[in-house]
């Protein structure tokens, strides 16, 4: 699944919407890096309450995000909103990845890849994700799903 | 126009949205206050930016937030969006304020009064507002201003 | 307890410092207002976390910032820091009221005062102060209280 | 310059302090990621201000952040401060690349690496960087440039 490009709308199974604030402005006038974190967080977490509600809990708890991976292509100015696309593009023994997009109309602005890993608490060590989460990843990702 | 109920959606001219995020929220699992003032922001800038545009810019610079009142009324949560009503409540010889309240379809869950004065950015003391800024503003608090 | 200067550096019990970030900066290159109450936060919760330590919790659960009011002094720039000093300006029957000063060096950029409303969590009324927080809250107003 | 181990204080050449915030806590009770990210730019904009300030403007303008890549090592909690170490991991033709520390005493934190390439803001196109500033590159990621 990883050679998904991220910068086409058609590849992305999930959507959310934000709307830019005064507050995500910096000196410069653009809206700062920081705050396109902050959309492609809320993509991901509204993936996951989407996709992984009927998961037990336990399958769910303990994942933390590892490593993230940004890249801007356009500046963004206030105001506006802009649409999160975001999808699974690896499914791995004890980690997945979200491939995601931040576009304006049909401008990509930014992508990123986000690498979650299963994390038992009390050792830190990373845990095999079970065959009943992969297959639900597997679903989650397809255009099927998209809602 | 001092005894305008902040809580009655009927008394905005103005209205924005904005989409509550994730990293909005704090411990306790509800929307951050200063979250909430971000919102209020976002309804006075672009209660700004309708509104005051045809106006000289050598009106318009200079003013300063001196005084920021807020109530918080209800808790908020994640994920949704607000509605931000924004007027004027009081016009001052260098000052006016904003009156504004937060709503999530139709409950109340913040109100604010913002005062703005204008200030010689080189003296620091405060200017009188013009006739025209102060007509202006009557204007932009009526009813008949709504968009 | 109510007149209490706040722009006095010497009304404050309790001192906390927090560096200026540069996602604090908005578009005219200040420090934005809701930056300054991120700094405001950290006093009280610092506060409650130094002088509430000893209470039982569930004299300590169910309040909420009710009212706030911000006076803004002086623009703030980065880089930097600021000191922010906390104390108690009001003991009520079912809340009480924070008073605070943003300071860079002996200059005041900004003051506020919060009131923390006692609330009772399932049906939302107010709830009375118990004798020994209040007596815990008197202390931690004092200038004896300082660390 | 590619091989720089990014989780080894003795590598970085610039250090800046930050103090975790209330407000960078999201509702799992850690310093959200979105946060992290707010140090490595205050780091990124102070090693710009310390080691870039004596050149022409014309070489500094037009510099936009292209590719970020943060990998996070260990849950970070309030209150307390972290220190961020910067320096030069990759001088290109057209791009320069920070890498970086957030460090809680001994312990790594989170790591990063800021892409920033020179555009033409008229063209959008990448701009070579001049030699002058390639030297001054090389001169701020020594460990001679400590400060």
């Amino acid at each position: 699944m990883n050679d998904i490009d991220l910068k086409n709308k058609l590849n992305f199974s999930t959507w959310i919407t934000d709307v830019i604030r005064y507050n995500d402005l910096d000196p410069n006038g653009h809206v700062n890096n920081v705050a396109v974190c902050t959309f492609f967080e809320d993509g991901r977490v509204l993936f996951r309450d989407r996709h992984f509600r009927g998961q037990v809990k336990n399958v769910l708890t303990g994942f933390v995000l590892a490593r993230y991976v940004i890249e801007y292509h356009r500046p963004l100015e206030f105001p506006g909103s802009i649409d999160v696309g975001t999808t699974i593009t690896r499914i791995g023994r004890s980690s997945y990845t979200f491939g995601q997009g931040v576009f304006r109309g049909a401008e990509c602005i930014a992508t990123a890849e986000a690498v979650q890993v299963r994390i038992d608490p009390e050792s830190g060590r990373s845990l095999p994700l079970s065959d009943e989460f992969k297959a639900m990843l597997e679903a989650a990702a397809s255009p099927a799903a998209r809602k």
